[in-house]
């Protein structure tokens, strides 16, 4: 996401009541080389108005500057600097709330004991009643160790907090799913392991979040074979979810027919090899990749992909992706004519799509709009109300199609605050697993289970 | 509590409109022994009343002979026998919650992604701003393996949920804590310990619940010492803090100084066990114990009990206290003139507190209101809010003589939805916390840390 790294401030400004003076105000920030978010007005006086400028800064040193740019305007009083974020994360953005009011002994006596006795033995009796008369199964846990949160890096389980309850704000927020972040204290693989399949019963699906390459892997391929519940890793399925579906819409706008298209792969970390998965598996080609880590280009070609070089893609490739975090990596003078370039990272993508485009591509973007938001939600709650087991790669397929195609005329992806298209990317991976089941049914002639 | 095993259905009646309806009806639902809950007016017709019977029985034998005895009633007309207890089990008790609505972009960059980056990289510099910046502390996990689950035993992880989403539930009603339920898949001290301990960074306080002995010893003695977030087994230390409130109000009532009482406690499980320590703790008295388990004897003589017998204990104690969950185990010939008695293992204690009273008695009670819920919501809400990394014995002792002094004129305990009883609880153990901080700094000299 563009505005990862972004550092961001409220201005409180006092501006003369009189045509032009905000757009004064908002070329002074604009020299500065400032973002303007939202701006609200507060109070309108007599002569004069008050306003709170939304301002995003590249760093703490760039904020400096902008406030001293707004400070020293002769169309506006600078009031006051506010960082509304952190007012907004005291005490935390997530609570965990009773659905029932219990102010009475008979409520007590229903949601406790003695009401509770009899839920309980019914569910040792009958374990499939678990989903119907426990919060199970609409628990997602957001299992994170720290070690590569946002564009930040290895910062610790604790400093990523802030980013797993966003995650589980947005879980409720969306689709009405529970999240529950899971902060776990080690980065030893068998213990990750270890502690989440132990505390699964828990929860109705897991969630692995921000935990590094390569043993993200690992991580998930041992819990999806240990557990019966689904469990992704969003920043390999997620991303390459949403990668794809912008992949989609950026070919069709491009009429660009990815099936004959040769496609690169630059960077295989979590993103960049889940992205090469998909790909090779929606289009059965081979994706080229290239990686500074050896190791992570043998994983990509025990996939079935192929090994190749940052040169050697950017020539021959009619689509190339770049998940390397390496900003300015792809120069002008690479980019072939006709070719769809998709420069991912954050903040700073590995060529700007302007640059791309004069250099002869045909579509070009970058991670900007890229936004996991509009993936996990509705694939877990698809996943969830399914009832499956696993999140298949045809269940990930389908959500990127419903991305796509809940995109307006000329977005590259829809708006991820847009419930419908939560719907349509849950109803999509719900109507795969009932595919999915009768091809198994199918198959064993409806007399296995 | 006296409840835990009893059978709760909501009985659906017409009756004629006429005086003494009511009262038949419920005169034969007594002479079926079955016990009553609220009874509440649905509809008021011409000549004939509605009414919903809330009705107990001891098991589902005995509530099929209440629902033949009210269906052969000539003063009623059984029209239908609800389970309203799993109605509102459905879907679960508890939810996560976003504390913010997420509707704009600007919302989402201050919730999520950038402002988020800007709160974990201050967290990751200065660490103890995670109390500030997250939802950590107000979050308890619940911690269960499904052993010793209310009185049915062990049912396994996720037949308990709906107790741990009780106490979830219980938690932020009474206290505004976020508790988080979380069941672990094994019985293994090891295993528990490691699990728990790799995740407790997600947490501000650790609560052990429905644990079986002696295993819940060994699993809270060791996450005490490992994690420096307050651990406490509710099931032991919740429990002894009820029952000695109780007993102080017990004490009080029948005249009796108990630091001049010999003690005798039969029964010497998680909860037997706790009370003893607790005990000896507030009275500087030796405690005298017995258990069938020679295992649990010798622990306590560890803790500075003494080993006794069964009958030893009625013979020469002035107060008797057993958790035992052997009904009638107290024969009436055993007790003494001028003893208290309190039998508190539920649904049936081990003498009924009329027949201890007639066999010579000062005071009896059984365990019917000595509920936990009186415990441990205010005693984590106290915990966290003082910022204290251990529950302590000081602390628990507070608590209890807050529940106590909480209890009306004649009333042992006080009424458990009553929210300022724990808010009362929660500031003893404040106070108790800064006043042991105090005394380090005392006997330190105000020259360490």
């Amino acid at each position: 996401m563009w505005f990862e790294n972004k550092m961001m401030r409220t201005f409180r400004c006092r501006l003369q009541q009189k045509p032009g003076e905000l757009g004064k105000l908002l070329e002074t920030i604009g020299d500065a080389k400032g973002f303007l978010g939202e701006i609200k007005t507060i109070h309108m006086g007599r002569g004069t108005v008050i306003r709170d400028l939304v301002v995003f800064a590249d760093n703490a040193e760039h904020m400096e500057k902008l406030i001293a740019a707004v400070d020293g305007c002769t169309h506006a009083e600078l009031l006051e600097v506010r960082d509304e974020v952190l007012e907004m994360h005291q005490g935390g953005k997530i609570a965990v709330r009773s659905r029932y009011r219990i102010d009475t002994l008979s409520q007590l006596r229903r949601v406790y004991t003695p009401g509770v006795a009899d839920v309980c033995l019914k569910i040792q009796k009958e374990p499939g009643l678990v989903r119907r008369f426990t919060s199970i199964p609409h628990m997602v846990a957001i299992v994170t160790d720290g070690t590569a949160v946002l564009g930040l890096g290895d910062i610790g389980p604790q400093a990523s907090m802030p980013v797993m309850e966003g995650k589980a704000s947005l879980m409720d927020t969306l689709v009405g799913l529970s999240g529950v972040p899971i902060l776990v204290d080690t980065k030893d693989v068998d213990e990750i392991v270890d502690t989440v399949a132990h505390i699964a019963p828990t929860f109705g699906a897991i969630q692995l979040e921000d935990i590094s390459a390569p043993r993200c892997f690992d991580i998930e391929k041992r819990l999806k074979e240990r557990l019966d519940i689904p469990v992704m890793h969003d920043d390999q399925h997620g991303t390459a979810v949403v990668v794809t579906a912008a992949l989609l819409n950026g070919a069709k706008m491009a009429d660009v027919e990815l099936g004959q298209a040769k496609i690169g792969q630059i960077g295989l970390g979590a993103a960049g090899m889940a992205i090469s998965e998909m790909l090779m598996h929606l289009f059965g080609q081979p994706i080229f990749g290239t990686d500074l880590d050896s190791d992570a280009v043998r994983r990509l070609e025990e996939l079935g992909g192929k090994a190749s070089s940052l040169e050697e893609i950017m020539a021959t490739c009619d689509v190339v992706i770049a998940t390397t975090g390496v900003p300015g990596l792809i120069k002008p003078g690479m980019v072939r004519d006709g070719q769809i370039v998709l420069a991912l990272s954050n903040p700073n993508p590995e060529i700007e799509p302007e640059e791309a485009r004069k250099a002869g591509a045909i579509f070009a973007a970058d991670g900007k709009s890229v936004n996991n938001i509009l993936g996990f939600p509705g694939i877990f709650r698809g996943a969830i109300d399914a009832g499956v087991t696993d999140i298949t790669r045809e269940m990930l397929v389908a959500a990127a199609k419903a991305i796509a195609s809940a995109a307006g005329e000329g977005e590259l992806v829809p708006n991820p605050l847009e419930r419908e298209v939560h719907k349509k990317v849950s109803h999509a991976v719900v109507r795969t697993a009932l595919e999915q089941k009768l091809n198994r049914e199918d198959l064993t002639g409806y007399f296995d289970e």
